[in-house]
């Protein structure tokens, strides 16, 4: 994943709203898009993140683009392909 | 959700697996594109069987479009808002 970009969202194990609370801080520096992106069981909190932030936190962003993909995590002995999703948000 | 229709396959708590079979079915039945549609936490799931199903069983199978959306579902005493994905696999 491409660390340090700033319109990214990296989706984990914090609670939803905090994710939300990140794409609307995202978009209010004048971001015009913002890209949700999670791995494995997190991406049915990244589809949470990105529904909430459109319907009740931003109410001019709609979802731009969906993509989904696997990635080759490192493990201990070999690697573990998980599924991965980003979420395009972008202003109207 | 639109239950009866014949390429839609509904993510549920089966193994990933069983799904993917699902899925390999309606193509071989002849279908041109098959639906996943999955709520909640099986979305991560659905994103699995997509992604297993393009890149392991049906190499002539792209993505042609995902969705999201978010779905009322009723509970006891109201109802309860979950997320929704639909993606689209077609025959390339």
């Amino acid at each position: 994943m491409e660390e340090g970009k700033d319109n990214f969202v990296f989706i984990g194990k914090k609670p939803v709203m905090s994710y939300v609370m990140a794409v609307a801080t995202q978009f209010n520096r004048s971001e015009s898009e913002v890209v949700i992106k999670a791995r494995g069981r997190s991406i049915s909190t990244a589809v949470d993140v990105a529904e909430i932030s459109r319907q009740r936190f931003l109410k001019d962003v709609e979802v731009k683009n969906i993509q989904i993909s696997t990635e080759e995590v490192p493990r201990e002995g070999g690697s573990l392909r998980v599924s991965s999703i980003e979420i395009t948000l972008g202003k109207i």
